[in-house]
């Protein structure tokens, strides 16, 4: 299976999943529901449910065990844009190719349907009956994780910021959900703790990976291609791998990340195969 | 025990763990912990996690067990009303007699503060293992409930509701997080679903209670003691019992919640005294 078509078949599983999860809201304001989906289901790579829905598969699990939290994880993902999108945060206009949630509806709308978004997340996930679940989730998306490292990043604007700085700001903005959609997959196929250890370990280094890549597309990438804004770090004098330690070396740590992460697959042999490419996937990335 | 006596021994137990509970996230950025704590820690009748408290107790329980319960409810109340007062929503300067979170630090922290105590409100939560006490506190926050209920209670600006959209605005906004802070203490306690059903009932009408003399205290209350700006429905030409039904209507209406909610305690006898004066106090309060 190519990547493509691994990252094709499990975002159109999930976007089924989440379109279903929607429509059982009967009982919410559609306006608000409607703002909900028009963010969920704007496209995206879908790059998080298809972690966790590979490692579920890797360790032998069922993919619909793990469906519960692959939709939670998007949520938690897409409530992160659309808050991280607002006029008073990173104020950015497009995303996926389409206007932000606050420009196409308004502010106290899109607030909400982040807000929405998260707390449906814990509650579909919930429903599965985990605890565990929910608190690997919450971990990951909250002050000790991307929350806090939304903080640290608005924090750091104008700031000088070096590479241990960076890192740590990404090893929570990005690399605490990366981790959490690893570690979710494992949970939902009863991994053991070894297993849940490597695939962490996996997560880390992948998170890192995806965020470097994604300061070297702000700087050499295409609008179109992305469907959000480039040149908007530079322009915002946000941290990023490029500015900090510039665009070479930049790229030599991201080699460097993915060779770290593929270490981390050596439990698993050949049935690893998905990542490994994936990894390299993300490494050669233009979008 | 006076129902003062009630509520201020629940509160100091209920901050003391939630000052604990927050000296816990040592990885968090302090800023961001600071505005969750400025907010989470400025006083407030702390009527939900009493609630939680006082329905554990009458069943039985022990109050420490329904304790992690009780702080995840403050916290999604907290969450709510620092993003209610944000200027794209409500626009308040003054809460709980003190500068609003966006105010005091600035619309990006006041957001990331909120969605920091709405996530951490489920980690607290999932750590007691008891998922289905996340699915109550999820359902109840949600799009179907208190964040439904803020988006029908924006929409419903300038224009023209009958009471029953009235109702159905304030079962979501603030009936849900009120129910489930009975549902949620009886959870703990290992309720039967009788139980639960009586004490949902009565929460349900102690949450219509709650806004109806909420309504009324912002037309005829004293800023000074509210801690709150009044006359601000008004001037928002917020839907409101006064403004729908005029204030001696809603004075009667207040009064049938009170003995509605009173008659759902039959079940648990004299045990429920607590519950009974605290229905009482709720219809004659002046903050």
């Amino acid at each position: 299976m190519t990547v493509e078509e691994f990252l094709q078949e499990k975002s159109q599983c999930v976007e089924a999943a989440l379109e279903n999860c929607l429509s059982n809201y009967s009982n919410a304001p559609p306006g608000l529901i409607a703002a909900m989906k028009y963010s969920l289901l704007a496209g995206g790579k879908r790059l998080r449910p298809a972690l966790a829905l590979g490692a579920c598969e890797l360790l032998g699990g069922k993919q619909s065990d793990a469906m519960p939290a692959a939709c939670a994880l998007e949520m938690v993902h897409t409530y992160s844009l659309i808050h991280d999108d607002l006029p008073c945060m990173d104020d950015d206009d497009l995303r996926r190719g389409k206007p932000t949630s606050h420009k196409k509806f308004n502010e106290a709308t899109a607030i909400l349907a982040g807000d929405g978004l998260l707390t449906m997340a814990f509650y579909e996930l919930a429903r599965t009956g985990r605890a565990d679940a929910v608190a690997v989730l919450a971990e990951a998306s909250g002050v000790g994780g991307m929350a806090g490292g939304q903080y640290h990043d608005m924090l750091s604007l104008g700031e000088t910021c070096d590479i241990k700085d960076l890192q740590r700001i990404h090893a929570c903005k990005t690399g605490a959900l990366i981790t959490a959609s690893l570690h979710l997959g494992a949970i939902f196929a009863d991994a053991s703790s070894e297993q849940i250890n490597a695939l962490t370990g996996y997560g880390r280094h992948l998170g890192m990976l995806f965020q470097i890549t994604d300061d070297i597309l702000d700087v050499t990438g295409v609008s179109q291609l992305l469907g959000k804004s480039v040149g908007k770090d530079e322009q915002s004098s946000k941290a990023t791998y490029p500015a900090v330690v510039g665009i070479e070396q930049a790229r030599i740590l991201a080699q460097e990340a993915a060779e770290a992460a593929c270490d981390e697959l050596s439990l698993f042999g050949e049935a690893a195969e998905i990542f490994h490419v994936l990894t390299r996937y993300i490494l050669k990335r233009n979008r």
